[in-house]
């Protein structure tokens, strides 16, 4: 297992500290895991980061101090890093550091922190207006920075895409009339271990037939006839790091009318992904999709959104859907660096559903399609 | 896939608006998916439950409606549920739907709610004194009811352990010098997924030699080498219910330390589960298996709880501890019906692990252990 080395942690937390300015804030208390392992190469799954401007509080249990020990001189060890080994409950071991820091205003994860623990730190700290110290509610501070991927991210990202197209590629051939859909997804999840993932990154997607037509289906015992479409979606964890594919195939001939939707797809596919550009705003790349999808009577049968950020998480910023004005905050424009899946879909119920996704990745000059693999109708 | 049935939802939805007197509440808003599931079968990615003493309201999108369609008229749908679709965002659509109810005292769960969530909605809700609706923080209502298993789910955990068993029973003979932890536990997956697990319940675990020491080490590179020992550590999801289990075995024949630890372990392991019975406290059950490691000398060497409960979640309520005042609130007294791991182990860094570990189910006469795995030490 590779990990991000240290310079690149050190200027994470550059980063970080940086945006400390526009909330005035003093230390910010990450709680959230994946933005934890982001800031020190923490993949265990206990643990709080307390960064304040000088110091990296690092609080762990018992479980896991060899490992973090076992970094210690490593190209990959987190810089500065303070370890701080919880013997309790964390809440009450956070509640400990931070009144031993020299620090007023407190951001924490508004996003990732409970009303619970965010009400017990509340009763259990110094705060108020005697000390002077509050708790501040912050928004996305890491999550923006991971937004844009470093150096090592990319070529993370893209040796993941590579191995993922390398199992998508022969995955079709697996698909055959009498094998359900729980048998092939068994079969993906053995390749994608084969191939170097440490796990599925989601619940492996195998929909044949009417199932097609279910966005989020879970393979069962259904088994392939002539004639059906077959959505084939699966991704891995590859060093931490999450990719994400789809295919649809047809089972024998396809229809006249499973041609006309798949055409439609690819249409909206390959338009959505040529609208990709540093600049470029995520809402109207999704809107490029949907209007492909629209001009085919397809409009109604796309209900989920054109793409969505990939990373430590399978699903993160930046999400390519429709303008949702009331509750999606984060920022529109699209920029170099940036990794996101493209996956229009249309889904007819009763009938079947296409889906079709690749990974890309934003450059400097438009955009590099990180997964490969053909995207023309494959009748199996 | 098998479900809960109608009935037994009926009887959970009657548990929790018993649950609303202590807290005089007309409604509770349900976010937390496990919870979800256990109230309506419903195993997506997506939904939020609005349950009023006479009305179960359901909010999902899209991706999901097809699904929830094909549930009625099932022996396992959802009793009285009304579907809301969500177009937009689930907290715009989740305000909406609590403006239409007649209700003023809206639970949340204060432990599943972020603060950031929590925030908006008190915005977005026409809450206050002029309407003399609220939000009112809960604590694991819910939970509460889970940690008691009615009929369908022992059925559906014994049968997951009696699957959990047949693999683990297989699983020490593919252990052999040269073969890396890393390929074990692909074959490891792979065979839960052959014995009709969804998937892993957590990442499994395979540590050789000194990453035995380390409780939950990520399998490596590192092959198996005659005299170490081997923590094998693994799960699976049946019917979204999860097991647990784990054994430790030696490549070839063990040191008399290795015997002697791993006997002062099995010790623990046996004494924790005869303490079980209902009535007992779960720290009492904990300070025995603690004790028995003591008196080998081994108290230092055992730095996790005795167990955790399992269900729909793999780490659940009770959890088997130490007990920590100032942060644990739930019920002392294990059940019968509860059903939790007991897992005692001990880790000596630089030298290596044990770590055994079974699911029990708590029964009115006592218990009754569910995993049905030798305990003696294998030499392989």
């Amino acid at each position: 297992m590779s990990h991000a080395p240290s310079f690149a942690l050190e200027r994470r937390h550059r980063a970080i500290r940086e945006a400390f300015a526009a909330s005035k804030l003093d230390a910010l208390v990450v709680t959230s895991l994946p933005n934890v392992l982001y800031l020190t190469n923490f993949t265990g799954s206990s643990a709080i980061l307390v960064l304040t401007m000088d110091r990296v509080l690092f609080l762990t249990d018992f479980r896991y101090l060899t490992v973090v020990d076992e970094s210690r001189g490593q190209a990959w060890e987190c810089p500065g890093l303070d370890v701080i080994r919880v013997e309790g409950a964390y809440d009450s071991a956070l509640a400990a550091i931070l009144a031993s820091q020299p620090v007023r205003r407190v951001g924490f994860e508004a996003a990732h922190l409970t009303v619970s623990r965010h009400a017990w730190l509340t009763r259990a700290l110094p705060f108020g207006p005697q000390s002077g110290a509050e708790l501040v509610p912050t928004e996305g501070i890491v999550e923006r920075a991971r937004e844009i991927k470093d150096d090592y991210e990319v070529a993370t990202l893209r040796e993941a895409a590579k191995r993922l197209s390398a199992v998508a590629r022969e995955i079709p051939r697996e698909v055959r009339v009498g094998r359900s859909e729980r048998e092939l997804a068994h079969i993906i999840d053995a390749r994608l271990l084969g191939a170097g993932f440490s796990r599925p990154a989601f619940d492996t997607i195998v929909a044949g037939g009417p199932n097609s037509a279910l966005p989020h289906a879970h393979p069962g015992e259904r088994t392939f006839i002539e004639g059906d479409l077959v959505v084939l979606d699966f991704g891995g964890v590859y060093d931490s790091y999450c990719v994400d594919l789809t295919r649809t195939v047809s089972v024998g001939r396809a229809s006249e009318r499973a041609r006309e939707v798949y055409a439609a797809v690819l249409d909206a596919h390959d338009r959505a992904i040529a609208a990709v550009a540093p600049g470029r705003s995520r809402f109207d790349i999704d809107a490029v999709a949907r209007e492909a999808l629209g001009r085919h009577g397809l409009a109604e049968a796309f209900g989920h959104g054109t793409g969505h950020g990939l990373g430590i998480e399978v699903h993160e910023d930046p999400r390519v859907t429709r303008k949702r004005t009331d509750v999606d905050l984060a920022r529109e424009a699209v920029a170099s660096r940036m990794v996101f899946t493209i996956e229009p879909g249309a889904y007819l119920p009763g009938w079947g559903g296409v889906r079709i996704e690749d990974d890309v990745l934003v450059t400097d000059g438009g955009v590099e399609v990180l997964t490969a693999v053909p995207t023309q109708l494959l009748e199996i």
